[in-house]
């Protein structure tokens, strides 16, 4: 149960990609906030991005960029500190300078540069900085050959995330091995909707942009499409897949594609679980099993209504069996319900039966809110979808991260 | 602008009905938490119920109740302390046999009692507690002819409220002088679908079941269904207007209509504040302006993600005009708007012009956010509706209150 609170894994590492990062002064603090991924014979991409109709300059080039190579990365640039989102035509112009400048550095065209951003809203990116950095960080890259690298790049792409996020998959397809690396950030205005802050994915196996897109939409759909931590969708959220092919494995081959899903299934779902256990302020990650729903969407609908409660998630901060709140969530989804055939569980125990108050031992109910993972599940009676749904408390501690102001 | 913090007005009797309160035992606290208001010669009804698909024992009784009747009630009573939600066939016994007991001791139908209940969900609801006391609250009720009883009245129904919401108006109808009250309750799970919380609207006009609901659905329409502290829907959401005739005035006279209508509006209008300034763990009140929608629904979907988003909400706690939160959350609430039409002002300033961050006295928008009330308005480019939707921050003193709990 508490797997999920695990540190970083052991990090592998795909053929094909080299990793580094400097400090370009964007974030006050002076820590490390701009990185880059190379990939020197370039690389087959797929993305998902934010549905927030307002979107950050960085979505919109990288989305055009995409398009006009058809898919080809030679490199992603990500600052942290600011997301350059409502920052305009100058916000567009200030990417496309970035990308233009390091696309010079690295032999490529701008294009091919991915770019990336996060951190506050409305205030316009500082490309000088970052412009007079590239140089160094395209150098530092180019030397990098170990985990240093991908460790530098995991932090410099922070925000308030207390810790890197990190998973790694290996899996052998005949005579060669295949690696899948995932690298993400986290941590506030955190709900996806098929796409979640920053996620990039590097794999060395053989691709195009059109084999990889169905195998990154399915493994995001069960993983980082089904979290919440405030039910905030950013206007940056970005899954990037990149493939090297530099392993020689390739997933025409259908047993490669296979095990290639498994692996980008497990990181992502590691990632996932990374993301909402470092949440703002999160004391209590609950696991939600919305169970015996007519669809897919429906099991989603009662999900995020139950995940952005707020009297249910302040009661779980406060380990509160409060189950009434739970049931009152189910009743407002919108999804029409029969209250006498939903069941309610904490941990094991049924605490609500067909909708009504039943005998359970309250004591167990609340050391198993109180410990860092719990798991909840909601029976609707209603159909066979079900799904799992990662999310949290709301504590004290988030609205003091988020209230923090002064003039 | 601080209006809304105002202390209850002068209270206005309308004729024909008195209250009274008891303590039951039903509270903990040994608080008074038994309420009952009587119209001598009955009354006619209107009511809205909560949208919730989870209802409470008293609103499926209360409901069926005002079908058999054709809408007359002869009381009502009302119980804080316990929802009588979640307790299935033993909860709906319950209530019914509060009413009958009522019915009894009251010379009236156990149909012409309406019951209401508010407190924990989940635990059934002590009837003999509530029995043992109905012949005094009777008595009482029977002697009360001064303002005493409703401030009685309104002290009972009272959760975590920390103090009483009353409201009247006056009007001369030709000869006749008719007066409307109202008495609410609000404080936590507050984000009414076509009803909010505990409301009670008395009136001496003279009207039928039939003339009475579209008089009630207009008057709530802007007011106490344009607001939400937590975007949690009660179970037990009611509001309940009745009329006694006693004033000798009747609504079938247009000009009295009117009057009514507005007089409504005015009391209604005023709960609703009072419900939002008296929010759990409020400290600052946000009216929030949505214009330029091409619908009403729009509008309300617009306000109400904003409403609830907890970045948004936080950020008010803290009095800072983050302004791209808010922007985040109008592209995330469903309704295709084009980011660069958007408008958004704080206070009188603009802070966002054509969806991008223009140049603001931040200390002056700081200052209007740190005031008890503060004006925020969205122009979304789209149309000519608007609405005006009251709404919270978000307090570390709203996560205290909720996650408050003991084994």
């Amino acid at each position: 149960m508490t797997s999920l609170r695990r540190s970083p894994e052991k990090i592998r590492r795909p053929l094909g990609f080299s990793f580094s990062a400097v400090a370009a002064g964007i974030k006050v603090s002076g820590r490390p906030d701009l990185a880059l991924v190379e990939a020197a014979n370039g690389a087959a991409a797929a993305a998902l991005f934010t549905k927030n109709r307002v979107v950050a300059a960085p979505i919109e080039v990288g989305r055009a960029s995409l398009l006009s190579t058809g898919g080809r990365v030679r490199a992603v640039v990500v600052n942290s500190g600011n997301a350059n989102c409502a920052t305009g035509r100058q916000g567009i112009h200030a990417c496309e300078q970035v990308c233009r400048e390091a696309g010079n550095l690295l032999g490529a065209s701008p294009a091919e540069i991915f770019p990336s951003s996060t951190g506050i809203i409305g205030v316009q990116l500082p490309a000088e900085k970052i412009c007079a950095k590239l140089p160094e960080l395209v150098m530092l890259s180019a030397r990098s050959s170990s985990d240093r690298g991908v460790l530098a790049f995991t932090h410099a792409i922070m925000t308030t995330d207390t810790r890197p996020k990190i998973a790694s998959a290996r899996f052998q397809a005949a005579s060669k091995r295949v690696t899948v690396l995932g690298i993400a950030k986290g941590a506030g205005m955190i709900h996806p909707q098929l796409a979640t802050m920053l996620v990039y994915l590097f794999t060395d196996v053989g691709a195009s942009p059109r084999e990889l897109q169905p195998l990154l939409r399915v493994a995001c759909d069960d993983s980082l499409n089904c979290l919440s931590i405030d039910g905030d969708t950013s206007t940056n959220d970005t899954v990037l897949l990149l493939a090297s092919g530099a392993s020689g494995a390739r997933v025409k081959d259908i047993s490669t594609r296979k095990k290639l899903s498994v692996a980008l299934a497990a990181v992502c779902q590691s990632l996932a679980e990374q993301i909402v256990s470092d949440g703002e302020g999160v004391r209590h990650v609950i696991r939600l099993f919305v169970e015996q729903a007519r669809s897919r969407e429906e099991a989603l609908m009662v999900a995020r209504t139950i995940a952005h409660s707020m009297l249910v998630k302040t009661a779980w901060a406060g380990a509160d069996p409060n189950w009434g709140r739970i049931l009152a969530a189910v009743g407002r989804c919108g999804v029409s319900i029969d209250p006498s055939r939903v069941q309610i569980f904490i941990g094991r125990q049924k605490v609500c039966r067909n909708g009504v108050a039943c005998a359970f031992n309250e004591r167990q109910a609340h050391r198993n809110l109180a410990q860092p993972v719990c798991d909840v599940r909601v029976e609707l009676g209603r159909g066979r979808h079900s799904l799992r749904f990662l999310t949290t408390d709301l504590t004290a501690e988030y609205v003091r991260i988020n209230a923090d102001y002064s003039t």
